[in-house]
C-alpha cells in the first residue's frame, strides 16, 4: 500500500481543523438500513449475531458502501461485557436487554482476566473490517462506560437507573468496587480493540444524565479516568473520544480531567459549550436524530447551523445519539452531501 | 397582625444572603406523609381532589403542621390547564396521566379567556391556605411551563417526548402557536394565583432535558419570557421561580434571558455553575430525592456539601426533583435539622 496522509478523522482528533468536518453517524450500521434487516434476519439472537464475527464485519462495512462516512464503528454492544464477566445477558424481541442475576463482586473479579477471551471474536471482527476499509476510513472501537453498564447489571435491563444510583448511596464500598472492576476489564477489552485494529476508541456513557456531581466524580470520571490510564499502561496509542450523554453541564469538567482526545455532545449541547471544548479537544456531534428523521428545510437549516458554530474549530460531524430505525435514508444523503459536499 | 420582617423566602428571592438558607420540598404535600394518604384516599379521582379547595388547602398545610418547611406550595397539577383549555385529562391509578385527543388551536385560543376561570378552585385553595399561614411562611402558587405541558398534550400522557419534539420539528408554525396559547393561559392562570395569595410562582418545566438549542430557545426561552412579560403587564409583582428541570447546560443562558428571580436546579448541577448564578440570581435546589430516601451518613455528608458550595450565596434549599413517596419521614426530619438547626 503506497503511503497515504491520516484519514480525516484521525487529523481532527490529532488537533487539525479541517475545511469540512469528518462524518459518521451513531448507529450508522443498524435497522434503517434494509440491508442490514436482511442481514439480521439470518441471526436472530442479537448477542449472536454480535459475537458472528463475518456478521458484525458485514454489518459494520454496510453503511461504508453506501454513504461516504469517514469511519466505521465496530458492531458490537456495550451488554457483551457483562455477558463475559459471568451475568446471563439476552434480548427479547422487541424489548429492551434482559440481564440475570448480577454475580458476587468477587466472582466477577476473577474472571477479569478471562473475560477479554471470550470477546475475541469482536476483535475478529474488526480483524475482518478493518482489511477490508479503505486507508482514508477510520475504524473505531468502542465499549460502554462502568456506570452505564454496571447500571444495566444492577436493574436487569433498560431502567431510569434510580435503583443504580440508590446502590451507589448504600453500598458505595461495593459499588466503586463494581466500577473498578468493569474499568478494568472495559480497558482490556478496548486495548484487544486496537491490538485487532481499531484506530480510535470510544466510551459510551450512554446514562450520564441526572447525576449529582458527587455521584459524577465517583460514577463517571474516576471510572473513566481509570480506562484511559490503564490504556496508557497497555501500552495503546489509539485516542479516545469520551461521550457522558445527558451530562453537557460537566462537559468541561470531564475533558479537564479525563485525558480523552475528544469530547462527544448530545443533542442538548450549546453552541458555547463547544467552542469553549475545541479549545482544548475536538468534539463531536450532535444533531437531533429526531430531526433527521423528520427532514426538511429544518434539518437542512440546522446542519447549516451546526456546520456554523462549531466547523471553524476540531470538529466531528455527527448525531447527537443514534439514528432511528424509520429514518429514511434520503435524509442520511441529504446530510451527508451538506456536511462533505461530495 | 402585627408587622413582621418578610420571611426568609422572600427575602432571598429579593437578594439577600441568609446564614441559613430557606428550605422547602418539592411534593412536600403528598405520598409520603400518612396524613396525606389517609386526606388522598377520601376522594379517589385525583384532578377532582386538585379541583376541592378544602381538601387541597388541606394536602398543602399538611407538611407545615409537621416540618419546620419556609413555604406552602398549594397543591394542584400541572395538567389542570390542558383541562382548562378543552382536552380531557384523567389519572388512571398506579399510572401516569392521560390526555384525549388534543382540541384544535384555534378551539383551544377560544378558550384562553374562560379557561382562568375554569381554575377559580385553585384560587380559592391559595386563599383558604393564605388564612392559616404562619407570617413568616411564604405561599407558593405553580404551574407546568408550555412546553412540558404540551408534550403531555401532544403525546396524550406520559413519554419521552419524541412525539412531541418531531412535532416541533414538523410543524413550527403549530408547535409556536401551541406554545403561545399555553404561554397566554397559563400566565393568567399565574396572575391569578398571585391574586388568591400566591406570594410566589414557580414555572416548572419539568422536561427540558435533551433538547437541542434551538429547541431550548424556541420552546422554553420564548414561552418563558413571553410568561413573564404577561404577568409584568397584569400587574403581578411576585417573584418567580424558573425551573428548567434536566438543562444544567442552558440555566445560565436560560438567566440572563429570562426574567426571573430565582432558578431551580436539577439534582444534575455542577457546584460552580450555582455559584455562577448567584452572582445575579437566587439558586434553588438540589438534593438527590434518591438519597434522602437512601438516608445514612451519605445524607448528611451531602447536605453539608450543599451548604458548603452554596449558603454564601442566595441560596433556597431544596430537592433537585420531587420527594419519592416511600421516603421515611425521619430523613426529612433529620435534613431540616441540618439546614435550619432547629
Amino acid at each position: 500500500m503506497t503511503q497515504t496522509a491520516p484519514a480525516p478523522l484521525l487529523r481532527v482528533l490529532a488537533g487539525e481543523t479541517l475545511n469540512s468536518p469528518p462524518i459518521w453517524f451513531m448507529r450508522q450500521a443498524g435497522r434503517y438500513l434494509p440491508e442490514y434487516r436482511a442481514l439480521r434476519a439470518r441471526a436472530p439472537d442479537f448477542i449472536a449475531f454480535c459475537h458472528n464475527s463475518e456478521m458484525a464485519a458485514e454489518a459494520t462495512l454496510q453503511p461504508l458502501r453506501r454513504f461516504p462516512f469517514d469511519a466505521a464503528i465496530v458492531f458490537a454492544d456495550i451488554l457483551l461485557i457483562p455477558g463475559a464477566l459471568g451475568q446471563k445477558v439476552w434480548f427479547e424481541a422487541g424489548e429492551g436487554p434482559r440481564l440475570g442475576e448480577l454475580p458476587s463482586l468477587d466472582a466477577m473479579a476473577a474472571e477479569i482476566d478471562a473475560s477479554t477471551g471470550r470477546l475475541a471474536n469482536i476483535g475478529k471482527t474488526l480483524s475482518l473490517v478493518k482489511a477490508q476499509l479503505a486507508p482514508d476510513k477510520t475504524l473505531i472501537g468502542f465499549a460502554g462506560a462502568p456506570w452505564t453498564v454496571g447500571s444495566y447489571m444492577i436493574e436487569g435491563g433498560s431502567s431510569d437507573r434510580s435503583r443504580a444510583r440508590t446502590y451507589a448511596y448504600e453500598h458505595p464500598a461495593a459499588m466503586d468496587r463494581l466500577m473498578d472492576i468493569l474499568s478494568e476489564s472495559t480497558a482490556r477489552y478496548l486495548a484487544m480493540q486496537a491490538d485487532s485494529g481499531a484506530e480510535v476508541l470510544k466510551l459510551f456513557e450512554s446514562w450520564a444524565e441526572g447525576l449529582p456531581e458527587d455521584l459524577f466524580e465517583r460514577l463517571v470520571i474516576r471510572p473513566h479516568r481509570m480506562i484511559v490510564q490503564r490504556l496508557k499502561e497497555l501500552g495503546v496509542t489509539a485516542p479516545v473520544i469520551g461521550f457522558p450523554r445527558g451530562a453537557a453541564a460537566y462537559a468541561e469538567r470531564y475533558a479537564a480531567e479525563v485525558d480523552v482526545a475528544a469530547v462527544a455532545l448530545d443533542t442538548a449541547a450549546p453552541a458555547g459549550l463547544g467552542q469553549r471544548l475545541q479549545k482544548t479537544h475536538a468534539i463531536q456531534g450532535a444533531l437531533d436524530p429526531l430531526l433527521l428523521r423528520a427532514g426538511g428545510p429544518g434539518l437542512e437549516r440546522r446542519v447549516d447551523e451546526l456546520l456554523a458554530q462549531w466547523g471553524g474549530g476540531r470538529y466531528i460531524f455527527n448525531l447527537g445519539h443514534g439514528i432511528l430505525p424509520d429514518t429514511p435514508i434520503a435524509h442520511v444523503e441529504q446530510v451527508l452531501k451538506q456536511v462533505t459536499g461530495r
